[in-house]
């Protein structure tokens, strides 16, 4: 019997780290910053179209729900009262779904990915989903990685063959320089890409062995004996990662060099829109003068000028400006903590 | 006979080094940059009206006449109808108001400085003008110089006691850094801060000396025997230090130590608003997290955030943000040619 696959898109994050064009009523996944202007998520709803036809929920926070909405109309929205991480998301969309149709196979993937090879991401989606059905394994998708990156978790495997299947050996934190460098260097770690594939049905018994009060509060939630905005608020917030893959014993992966990438931070954004002959990445109206290696992105009619700065990143969005060193453009969540601190809510 | 004073003040330069600030429509002395949101040129009217009460003439472009006079209502307004730097300007106050008060004794003061000093600055003021009244000299101030400026041409003297009217042996220009260090250790040298104090005879006696077309020019401009339009675009555009200070043999200054600092680039704003411990200057919405010797700047409501950044020039004002190493802020000129080059006069 063929299962029914489904497509789960996490959409839940905040997206922080793209403040200032991300806010709180707008994060990233609702931010047109993909090529040509479409947003992340429109990108995942338009991929998971391909590998699931119409069976698409996404999960998000209730107060994006219309937002989310606007950009995928007609696709399900799981609504979070308030956002647990993704253990109880995946959970909430596993139990709705298993509610209607117990067979399903899903594929959970965030909702803020860029691939440069959208061909090749659907062959290991295909692939991932094939091995999780044939074997009733837990699955993900592990990145080639391209560079020494810290900001990742890694994945261990014995051989590291594109688009073959492959046992996972061990779930590895996000490494320091020098160990990501020796894990780049060794050919046999791939990036965690935070992409998960199993039955709906494999998941919930997972959250039942390794996070019961998850498991038990997403089933009542999708059998109506109790209220979203009545359980859970009170279950533990903690990430799929943590919660179910590094604790099970028999999980597969599918090593993919398609060009992928998280737009977790302004980093990022030279990878989406590439970079001109002195280095510089510019979007909206900007100029860049005697200077090489910036992230430069105005929002529209404002201009920026940068002159004789090298490997900033600037960003202006509506009433908000950053500028930051490149390197260190994760640090933009300390200004959105201040900014919470001081009471500037008005600009989160 | 005590001459009757007057001043004259110079509020025509564009002050493209304050841009994005400064525009076309809004040079540098009609913002309110002054501490406690004066404009500089407000500034200026207040100190003229001290030495002289209401005899006062700003020397403006044509273009800056009306918002000129909303900040300075009731003084007088000598408009040109092009710019032609300071000789021209001089001469054409001078001629003016020579021509209903022959004796009019002149301090000619510009738009655009800052002192912390004020009482200090109206003594000098008045010890200059009685110089040149009792003497008939041309006569200047020489700001003591607090640091090896490049920026500043400087006045040598035989001895410079503050507020002790001394000769004037030689203008020097604009040194490199090597040769200012050296002036500045000498003890000898004087800033020239662009302050000219003379009867207006004695101003186009000069200028009929050295630079006869202006001379004429302003004469038949005063006169009414020629429409200001049709000469004033034909005359040399030079300055007062070129085309007079330079040539002529005596001359006094005042050694003057009062706060004095020109406002000519964004690196001046440290001086008007002071730093904060961390050495850095803010005005409007800015926080500066990690990061020292910052000069931030936003026109109001716009929140600007840097992070872990050093010496950088960031302002915003309206459309357009400029970033800058604090070094090199005098090239923000680049930055007015390039968008003048590309048509981006909306921003000019």
């Amino acid at each position: 019997m063929r299962r029914v696959r489904h497509v789960v898109i996490l959409a839940g994050g905040s997206g922080t780290r793209l403040w200032p064009a991300s806010r709180r009523a707008r994060p990233k996944q609702l931010l047109p910053i993909a090529p040509g202007g479409e947003t992340l998520l429109g990108a995942a709803v338009r991929r998971a179209t391909a590998v699931a036809g119409g069976r698409i929920a996404i999960v998000t926070a209730a107060e994006l729900a219309e937002a989310t909405r606007a950009i995928a109309p007609g696709v399900e929205i799981l609504a979070e009262p308030v956002g647990r991480n993704t253990a109880p998301a995946i959970g909430l969309a596993a139990a709705t779904i298993a509610a209607r149709d117990p067979d399903a196979v899903l594929a959970i993937l965030p909702a803020d990915q860029h691939v440069t090879d959208e061909a090749g991401l659907q062959r290991v989606l295909e692939r991932a989903l094939a091995a999780v059905e044939e074997r009733d394994a837990i699955g993900t998708i592990g990145i080639t990685p391209t560079r020494a990156e810290t900001g990742f978790g890694y994945l261990e495997v014995a051989s590291a063959v594109p688009e073959t299947v492959v046992e996972v050996l061990r779930f590895a934190e996000k490494p320091d320089r020098e160990l990501a460098e020796r894990y780049v260097a060794s050919g046999r770690y791939l990036w965690n890409a935070g992409m998960f594939f199993a039955s709906a049905r494999r998941i919930l018994a997972e959250l039942d062995a390794h996070a019961p009060g998850i498991g038990r509060a997403v089933r009542e939630i999708a059998a109506g004996t109790a209220r979203i905005e009545d359980v859970y608020p009170a279950v533990p917030s903690i990430s799929f990662d943590h919660a179910v893959m590094e604790r099970v014993t028999h999980l597969v992966t599918v090593p993919a060099a398609v060009g992928w990438d998280d737009v977790g931070s302004w980093s990022a954004l030279p990878a989406l829109l590439g970079a001109d002959e002195a280095g510089n990445t510019t979007s909206g109206a900007a100029i860049v003068h005697r200077g090489t290696g910036n992230i430069v992105s105005s929002d529209g009619d404002t201009l920026i000028a940068a002159v004789g700065v090298d490997d900033l990143v600037i960003v202006q969005s509506g009433d908000a400006i950053l500028v930051v060193r490149r390197e260190a453009a994760q640090d933009v969540r300390e200004v959105v903590e201040i900014l919470s601190r001081r009471g500037l809510t008005r600009y989160l």
